[in-house]
């Protein structure tokens, strides 16, 4: 499949590297067509992985991948293009973090809102599924690594592209997923992120997940 | 050990009657000395259970058990009177619920601050514990309830009365018990709330815990 992975960090890298692991062709996206850290990515994985702008990124592929900070998601979609979004899964991993006060984060939105439900009002005709924001990226692309058999959550409006997702969620190892409904439900794992900040931060461990034991 | 329940609902109920069955002598508290659901306790529970007012229990306590709905804590504390609180622990269990808007619930406060937070700087001379606010009440007391080995999570600012408190979670089964910090953190575990809620919407199953999975 051809996969828009939109951001350059250490979450976008690990999964578009992933994504070509297991066959796919990615672009990464980023503001600019001269980005280093694209350009690494692309020597690193290969011919099926390519780089480009945002526009380039989202106009190619069949399902986007939201790897940007939360603070400039919104702005990265925009460059991207409500046109070349339309029609398409957006597997949003974000996450409304405001470290203007340093650390620990807070969240910029919350509570009644989210960043999930801002994106999927902005891209009206895009169908937005909120899923592996609520672990390092290191265990997004398997789960296994956390050390155990952790829950998945996703969120999203469209059920076809909630599918997409978890097909995804499963090649990264995940085996516990769980639907929570609506893009509104992001509120819910958006909100994890205090104490995952908070969990790090007391055991000094990043590769921790989350098990709804049941 | 002299323990006061303040609040007569379900939470108050299956934590003092553990309570009892463990061997201590609880006092369940309310805003009238008259209250049904507290002389219900009382019947249900023997010698070792009493009942009376905020006050009345606050002053019996040696340990006090928050057990009220979050709306009414801080009112609920007042009448309890801070002379009677002071150089206490006090195990804070009630969530910043919102229903003014109907299910799911939003919260009342969060992200910057948080009820336990409220609660400790209303009266601090009394060493706040934000615990076990994160499950329903019956694996609250039987944490294998939940079908596994979940964890819990305890926020304070005194080491000590964390201490106290993880010697009647692990009276409760809980073996997985992590400190988070200070009473700050308690923001994480309350915004827990959300997507507690809606894993029990989706999944039709109230007797969940969280595990971080490590």
């Amino acid at each position: 499949m051809k996969i828009a992975i939109l951001g350059t960090g250490m979450v976008g890298a690990t999964i578009g590297s992933k994504l070509v692991a297991l066959g796919h062709e990615v672009c990464m996206g980023s503001r600019t067509p001269d980005n280093e850290k694209a350009a690494a990515f692309v020597t690193q994985n290969g011919p099926r992985a390519s780089r480009g702008t945002f526009a380039d990124a989202a106009a190619f592929g069949d399902v986007i991948f939201n790897c940007t900070k939360g603070e400039h998601s919104l702005e990265a979609l925009r460059l991207a293009g409500a046109e070349n979004l339309r029609g398409k899964t957006l597997i949003d991993i974000a996450n409304p973090l405001d470290f203007s006060n340093g650390m620990p984060p807070s969240l910029f939105v919350c509570n009644t809102d989210s960043l999930g439900e801002q994106i999927q009002r902005a891209f009206p005709e895009t169908q937005v599924v909120k899923t592996l924001n609520i672990v390092n990226c290191e265990v997004m692309v398997d789960a296994a690594r956390s050390g155990g058999d952790p829950t998945m959550f996703v969120s999203g409006n469209d059920a076809g592209a909630k599918n997409q997702a978890i097909d995804f969620l499963k090649a990264f190892g995940w085996n516990d997923i769980i639907d929570l409904g609506d893009i509104t439900t992001a509120r819910g794992t958006e909100q994890l992120l205090p104490v995952w900040v908070r969990t790090w931060m007391a055991t000094g461990n990043g590769h921790f997940a989350f098990k709804i034991v049941r």
